[in-house]
């Protein structure tokens, strides 16, 4: 997606570690122009699949989930980070190691927000390790739900994850493939 | 607002400690059709404010936020939590306790996203004892910025934070106003 592209060039800083900041305008600032752009193009790649939910991780991940939900006239549900290892019967689990933050979190849902009958549409800002897909993607099975597709904002194509589920046959959807940040220099796949 | 007021009756939960859980549809379940409306009457209050910049915290507030700051044609930005005491230079910090989570919380935005010229309009989904709203307020006045108004989604009158701020002048507006939650009949002012 060519506006996503231009911005990630213009206004995305490279920082050791193979970290992209992005915060002026896609996680911390939002650009809702922008981010409605988006929405608009994730809704014309999966308007015909029947979504009935989509799903997310907080924070960051809600911006753009609730409004991609708002095209698809559909809810959407956030997973909770939890440090609790607590977990009743009413809530779906899943852990996911956060590498930018260097710690296990543990992903929450109370049951009754997701249904086997639902076709579940996961999206998030951003797709590096894959952790946090995976975790959302454990959820959607243990609810016996079906996972109709994941759209991502920004893949980091050189850390794998993408290329793993899109092997696994999940329907993959990314605005933007960034395969190489080498001498902090963004090469789009 | 009366869609507001129909979902808070008929979905809502009174549990004890005056807690109103409304998970299923504003703040962890989101219902974007009731939120989209939510937007749309926020936007017509304060449409004529000169409003430049929508501003928030994590992790609720963001999903009502990022729909009204697409009606304006504005960014929005939020206010993240962070427990840590360590603030640089380049950061705005306020303190503000959680009554939820019994949790001293600091907020922390980036200042390169407050401008000493921006217009702004704070969005949240609960107003209760207004740590959240005042400690926001704090981040605004450090930056220099104008606060133009305050718009909540249920503010629970009978804590008494929204007449206060009314009493201080802020333009407070409220969707819905819960006056007394007493032997879990929801009254509304």
């Amino acid at each position: 997606m060519e506006f996503l592209k231009r911005a990630i060039l213009e206004k995305g800083k490279v920082l050791p570690g193979n970290v992209l900041k992005v915060g002026s305008f896609l996680n911390n600032q939002l650009d809702v122009k922008l981010l409605s752009q988006m929405a608009d193009a994730i809704y014309e790649y999966f308007y015909n699949k029947g979504i009935t939910k989509i799903m997310t991780v907080e924070a960051s991940g809600i911006a753009i989930a609730v409004l991609v939900a708002e095209r698809f006239g559909v809810s959407a549900v956030f997973a909770k980070k939890s440090k609790t290892a607590n977990v009743d019967g009413d809530i779906y689990a899943a852990d996911c190691f956060s590498y930018t933050h260097k710690v296990m979190n543990r992903l929450i849902l109370a049951k009754e927000y997701l249904n086997a009958d639902d076709k579940v549409l996961v999206v998030d800002d951003f797709l590096a390790n894959g952790q946090a897909v995976y975790a959302l993607k454990d959820i959607v099975e243990q609810s016996g739900a079906t996972l109709s597709g994941v759209a991502i904002a920004i893949e980091k194509g050189f850390q794998g994850a993408g290329d793993k589920l899109r092997g696994e046959g999940v329907d993959l959807f990314s605005l933007a493939i960034v395969d190489s940040m080498d001498d902090c220099q963004i090469k789009f796949r």
